[in-house]
């Protein structure tokens, strides 16, 4: 078994083996594994997907790949910690490096994100700090901006407050409601999140602070 | 005196009659009359200018453009209110239709608001409702986003909180700090305010509670 690096700076190299865990029908997630069949995502590979729910589309994608599919279900544990001891539990059976969250629709405490410093990404549909949480293209939509987007960060104990490795912007076209312009967000989504789970594992992005930075040569 | 028109959803024609308020380097206010030499603001025209600083150089371009240019020196009143009805006075003896915040440092009460509903635009440097208030593009630099930008808004009683008119995402770079990144975002600004203000003036526009929205033909 290979060490887990655990330095915020990251090693030279970065993290390769990724855990994917996911909630509901996948579709980050099948952008990832179409990703790696294309040889965009090396040096990464994506080598665990673990659903909260069972059942989810999901784990049919996973297995449709080749991919180890499991079921971590969240409501058959007693709390959060025993649910988040047995997911971190199946991550090291899978000597996983780079958590990547598609869609995992459960909450991380403190505890379980101190086993992955600067190893575990999100995404989310808006230009963080703007609209975390929940319906995020809504809550874009009600307030009536004209440009939102993607970002791809860091997951800390705060709600989306993470560092941030990227974002791309999408802009609200007139007549959008918040399903249409889901829709073009995620269309970004699907390039963005593999291309940071690749660069990440490339060791070509360094996180100082809330500053995640292009490594220096 | 041509009537006042207050219907929120705006006249059927918009307001052309510009007053330009300003506290300093006059920028933004620069954009404006380039814009207006160059036929780019029709149809509007800007009537006054009025700065809440005495000797400041947004003052010496107006007059450099042929602009009544007037200073009403928030600190030789006694209150807020006592320079808020002067400033209405004076944009009232020009036939203000429409008030543009360019570098105005003075928050407005809603009683002045009030005198103008729709009809307050400001410039901002951020995508809000991300990053209000001062030093925008150094709150963005802290927070380590990747994507800002500038934002065109109506004014209400809010800080930076009215109506959003128009957003253009700006890059943030390697390397860059609040200084740099600020630099590109206000050339986008001084593109996008000229350009809003014709729109409003064309009546292209309308503000339907927070959403503005193209009139429909």
């Amino acid at each position: 078994m290979r060490p887990r690096v655990i330095d915020r700076r990251g090693p030279a190299s970065g993290p390769k083996r990724v855990g994917v865990l996911v909630s509901g029908s996948g579709t980050n997630l099948q952008a990832l594994l179409d990703a790696e069949v294309r040889g965009a995502l090396a040096p990464a590979t994506i080598d665990v997907v673990i659903s909260s729910r069972p059942e989810v589309p999901a784990l049919a994608r996973a297995t449709a790949a080749g991919k180890p599919a499991l079921v971590v279900d969240h409501t058959r544990f007693a709390d959060r910690d025993a649910f988040e001891t047995k997911l971190h539990e199946v991550l090291e059976q899978h000597h996983v490096e780079l958590v990547v969250l598609a869609g995992f629709m459960r909450v991380l405490t403190e505890r379980f994100v101190a086993h992955y410093p600067a190893r575990i990404v999100n995404t989310h549909p808006s230009l963080l700090p703007a609209f975390p949480g929940i319906d995020a293209p809504a809550q874009a939509i009600a307030h009536g901006v004209k440009v939102s987007g993607v970002t791809v960060h860091f997951v800390d104990a705060s709600l989306d407050g993470g560092p941030i490795i990227a974002q791309v912007p999408v802009l609200v076209l007139p007549g959008d409601d918040a399903k249409s312009l889901h829709a073009r967000i995620q269309r970004e989504e699907h390039l963005l999140l593999p291309d940071v789970v690749r660069r990440l594992a490339a060791g070509q992005l360094s996180c100082q602070g809330r500053h995640v930075v292009e490594r220096a040569k």
